[in-house]
């Protein structure tokens, strides 16, 4: 059983812009808290500390296996590169979903500015993956249904994402979101793959 | 026939950040000129007073004449206030293709921080438009090959689109440059469709 707790999940600061339902306690920001079972789990923005734990989460993906983790000191100075460049631009929002101290899921939400659709901002997932033993207990929904939200908050003309062909299980999970398998999704890569 | 001239495409200054092989006339910022049979087509950033030309191609597509056009005051306030957010950003590149005093057609670039695969960038192209009388000519092909190039330039390691699932001649074109139909490309609208 799954439902957002709006008693933890207060208005933002006026003076701050930030999704709607932040809460801040100290430095971080929390976007919403919820209940999976017996688990408490917060969805939060990712802070710096976070990156070893995410890039944990990316590289334990079936599909990121061969392309991720921190192998060496130059790995982990691309992934903070990264991580600055996505937590320093508002266009972007990294996210954690927290349970006790362990970080169990993550997604990436950006804001693109285009002209079509009325100059409208359309609003990209990138990256989500949720610890194996978080799937199938709602909590995918739960940030995606967040994402959704906010994106309609700000005004998206439309919510986008990309899914390997081969996701047929993730591809029906999105469909009950709403989503629409409309377009082809095509990449080119520019780099060798491999370990 | 097509074929780049790199007589007229220097180099950028050292002293500005901008694409590899910009050339700056005034204020026009030339990424490649190219010749296209009798016609000489310059690429270069779009500027602000290209905006009702690029519009005018957006909503002459086929899939977006339902969705685009400048009908009222609002209308172009909402292009502008988008153009705005693309041009102001390092992050995106708005393209145009002129012909004599036409543009004749568009294309946006976009750089996208992410974790996955190293903290890479990846490119994403959008709103691609070329009017009716230049396709078939190599013009895509052209501006396709330039935001390629333009991506490995800055290391990132792919490119990507999503193309509506009924353009199949496009996916064909898009097969010949070296992408592959490898994800399901899934959007989920936020606004009613319609004129």
């Amino acid at each position: 059983m799954l439902h957002a707790n709006p008693v933890t999940a207060g208005p933002a600061p006026a003076t701050r812009e930030g999704p709607a339902a932040a809460r801040h306690t100290g430095d971080v920001e929390i976007l919403e808290t919820l209940e999976l079972g017996s688990s408490s789990v917060i969805l939060r923005r990712a802070e710096a500390t976070d990156l070893p734990a995410i890039v944990d989460l990316i590289a334990a993906d079936q599909l990121g296996a061969t392309r991720d983790g921190v192998n060496t000191a130059e790995d982990l100075a691309a992934y903070q590169a990264a991580f600055t460049a996505i937590d320093r631009d508002p266009a972007h929002l990294l996210m954690v979903a927290q349970s006790g101290p362990d970080i169990v899921a993550t997604m990436q939400l950006s804001f693109l500015p285009g002209l079509a659709r009325r100059g409208a901002l359309r609003a990209q997932i990138e990256a989500v993956r949720v610890q194996a033993a978080y799937r199938n207990r709602g909590l995918g929904a739960a940030m995606f249904t967040w994402a959704i939200n906010e994106s309609r908050r700000r005004h998206c003309a439309l919510v986008q994402l990309t899914t390997d062909k081969s996701r047929t299980t993730a591809h029906r999970f999105y469909e009950r979101l709403g989503f629409a398998a409309s377009h082809e999704g095509m990449k080119l890569s520019l780099r060798e793959t491999g370990p």
